[in-house]
């Protein structure tokens, strides 16, 4: 089954892709690979904020990872006009604003692994660091970067 | 308008490339794709160091940062002979060496990314992330790495 | 000299690849680009744990680098049958649970990247960040990604 028809199959809207918060651009594309920014937790109430393991629990990190995931799905579909253009999902960084002592990291990018492998199916199995930041930008909880391969 | 040209209207002279840290190289070539090492703010008077939003701020770090952007130029312009073999820059990681709190992480990297568009116009437009780390090596304040095409 | 002869002439034993801690797979190809997921310092004794300049000295850090890139060239060799299909290590980036204060990243992760320049010779020399995190996963004391060229 194509991405597209998948994501209809789970009843998924994307959201509208997200504004760079500096003077940079949301995707690159090289022979046939792209490059995704680092995409945040950015839903209908704005930015999901604050620190994991104090603000936010395991499971709304998760959810905001999921989140994260939306976003990068938007900024792809838009810069290829399909997702059915994406070969495979090659690499994500994925950065959690971490309260100290909080590290269970996997757990939380999780979100945006299975979001990711629930629509590209085996094509969505990636590599991937989860790891936990001092500081995210404007105090978001998680931010994802990722590296696909496209046709 | 060439990148060397422009840099020349700019009236922007490099500084000598650094010298890597550890066991390491600055730079290495995959087909047409470069992939440079985190570089630091490495000036005249040495590495800047510091906290930025305790030791530093902003507008220092946004300064650090373009120092940093000049820094990876020059060792673009040594691997490659010519800055105008670089293609397209496609990709920062930039690390801000954040005290607890400081999270306006955009706005400092921004200091490299002005740089890169300014030089290269619209072949410098990159993706990016631009987050806040626990420590940098030496103290520095803040550290990029790119990843470019090159032809 | 062959990195799989060099690795018998150090008288290395690769390790057991480890498994995911998370919904991701250890290695991704596209076209002759490797992509390997961040490892950490997985021994006999299990994982090794700890903020770097508190819980473990530099020298027990560096020993653990070194044993996260055993762990990185046995996921590389059960991807690719072979440690001889590599071409190229082109880009670390190592990250290091720090002790705040513990700003030595460098020669911590030079552990890995020693290890990968006598295993591969010349063609190990790689571009390289080496930073400092909050948090890493399950508390471990480093983790490195890789990427590499093959053949």
């Amino acid at each position: 089954m194509s991405a597209e028809a998948r994501l209809r199959e789970l009843g998924i809207e994307l959201p509208e892709p997200p504004k760079p918060g500096g003077n940079y651009v949301l995707a690159r594309i090289s022979g046939n690979t792209l490059y995704l920014a680092g995409h945040g937790p950015n839903g209908p109430d704005g930015l999901i904020k604050g620190k994991v393991g104090r603000d936010l629990t395991l499971e709304q990190a998760a959810a905001a990872a999921r989140l994260t995931g939306l976003n990068l799905l938007a900024t792809m579909r838009a810069e290829l006009g399909s997702l059915d253009r994406v070969a495979a999902i090659l690499k994500l960084l994925g950065m959690v604003n971490c309260a100290p002592g909080f590290d269970n990291t996997p757990a939380v990018i999780n979100g945006c692994s299975d979001l990711l492998v629930d629509v590209f199916g085996e094509a969505g199995r990636h590599a991937r660091s989860a790891v936990g930041m001092a500081e995210l930008p404007f105090g978001i909880c998680v931010e994802i970067e990722l590296i696909a391969e496209i046709r």
